[in-house]
């Protein structure tokens, strides 16, 4: 076992996804020496309180002490310090499973100074296109920002790198809406789908983070990047099934004041489903220009066909023309998020390898 | 532009997707220079009658000329001689996009020379077993030998790298089957489906090399091995869609005599069909096993969802469990093929480059 790659691994983030990732990571040990003669060591974890740093490595003892002390609410540090990337071997991944922009100053820092970045945060690379041009590059993976460990960022990857040419994506990319727009075909008033799928667990916190179509807006950014298409987050087209005048509500208001749009959405869905066309809230990216939005979509359609609990991204190319490519699949959760994450480490280490 | 990397490339076999392989090469220069920093250098075309080898490569004009030789029908050189890989450069990739075994000492002789190795042609994988360990390896690349350029072998073995545990895959990934499926399914007489399906070029030549279903148990055998399953063809269940007594028939004669399982054949397709339920071809690899054949699919499931002329693999994993991941589209065609060999050999060249 001595030919073992050691490949180390700064967490950065550690609630649902990353915690998640550093189960996989201890459990798929034996699988990494056989199949990649890879060991990954996690060097350092880091959440938005604290960090614990260990360049050599944290003994797998160490990140099940720190697993339980997340459990039972604790900090990973007594002595809370931020992350110091500079004391870490210079071939590190940096893996970003948070949700915020806060980490944006590391990853900077983690590409200045060569280190490869994986994310399953969307917010840095939906933000500035600096920031994109920034970490976007060949020692940076990202494919569970859109759609969870679904293959869609590989797949876009291969068809570009391939001698087809892409006309067209869409993408139904939000699990909430999914189930939102199944439920307005099927007649349930607006007011009642949301505390539904709120009940459900389905929703944010606070529904409206979902509804605004901001969230399946920045996936399908990602992917319009990766297409060459200079976009910015204010240049999409983004239908939110909420009035921005809801915005200013607290989250029980809102939930109760949602019937209000009973009537409006009930039109709007009438509207979309004539002759028997599906509902769905999907992502279009095609002539440099993205929209994100309800659609009526044909029943035969790869769109159409899915179910509600799926997302789907279909690839119309010059050769996947009248068949066009689809992926699909469970496109949200946190196992399966950080599964995905753990199939791009290993991908980046193998390229870092060079 | 100086700093384009050269990647030689050898092909072998100068037949549909060969020479669309080789247009497609000429069109993405452009594209592989900008976005790959990549130059890809034709050192040699090879088909079962000759060969022309270049080790400095070929000027474009010379690859333009080799098409038009080709497509008249001409020999690539009137002088024949056996492809030399030993005047290649050790990095050269060569590409196989023939249908036969002939290939697999230039394929063994290419490995044993470190250079690189791209198929289309699934039968030296579908082969022997210790054609599978000298070839599939990390020097190897084989996307379109099931599904054409559907991203069936990349998305498996990135679930291979993650954190997930495949449990099953079910395919179906014969467009040829898929057509007559959905004949049988809605009634149409097994012998006059088949006459159909060969009017319309559906099928090869020999509508039998399609009804063996031994094709698509070569594409299944070639993603059980990949799990690791040691198994040969001889070791998987195929269900033939017609007797062995008439493999001894003339083509014509085997489509006059289909007739004589129109009975049988729509019996079949009644039982797998009660409740309705779809009709598909399909292979299913789980528990070590592989079986190829008929199959009655719960319409709402994925592969009872499908058009008849789209290719589909569906992984079930512990993490797509409920709603598994599913790669679908076109899965054949001889520019989708090339497409997805050029991916390949891009792919294969940035690996090659560490």
């Amino acid at each position: 076992m001595s030919d073992l790659y050691s490949q180390p691994v700064f967490l950065l983030g550690f609630g649902g996804v990353g915690r998640a990732l550093a189960r996989q990571i201890l459990a798929a040990r034996a699988r990494h020496a056989q199949r990649n003669r890879l060991r990954l060591v996690i060097v350092g974890v880091a959440d938005s309180a604290s960090s614990v740093m260990a360049p050599s490595g944290l003994p797998d003892a160490a990140i099940l002490d720190l697993l339980e002390r997340k459990g039972r609410g604790e900090r990973l540090a007594d002595d809370p310090q931020p992350p110091a990337l500079d004391s870490l071997p210079a071939h590190t991944i940096v893996v970003d499973t948070t949700a915020t922009v806060a980490t944006v100053p590391w990853l900077m820092e983690a590409k200045a100074r060569g280190m490869g970045v994986v994310l399953a945060n969307k917010l840095p690379l939906a933000g500035d296109l600096r920031w994109w041009d920034a970490i976007a590059d060949a020692r940076a993976r990202w494919e569970t920002t859109c759609g969870a460990a679904l293959p869609v960022i590989s797949t876009l990857n291969t068809l570009l790198d391939s001698g087809d040419d892409i006309l067209r994506i869409e993408g139904s990319l939000s699990g909430t809406l999914g189930f939102l727009s199944s439920q307005l075909e099927a007649g349930v008033p607006f007011g009642q789908a949301v505390r539904d799928a709120k009940a459900k667990g389905y929703t944010e916190p606070d529904p409206r983070q979902d509804l605004s179509g901001l969230d399946a807006a920045r996936k399908a950014l990602i992917l319009a990047r990766m297409l060459g298409y200079r976009l910015e987050m204010r240049d999409v087209a983004v239908e939110s099934l909420y009035p921005p005048e809801m915005d200013a509500l607290s989250v029980d208001e809102f939930l109760r004041e949602a019937d209000a749009l009973d009537a409006p959405m009930k039109q709007r869905a009438a509207e979309l489903t004539v002759g028997g066309r599906k509902l769905r809230y999907a992502a279009e990216i095609a002539d440099g220009k993205l929209r994100v939005g309800l659609v009526g979509a044909a029943p035969e359609s790869k769109l159409g066909g899915i179910r509600s609990s799926d997302s789907i991204v279909v690839f119309h190319t010059r050769y996947f023309s009248d068949n066009p490519l689809a992926v699909s699949g469970r496109g949200a959760g946190q196992e399966v998020t950080a599964s995905g994450v753990l199939g791009d480490i290993v991908s980046l280490s193998r390229a870092m390898r060079r």
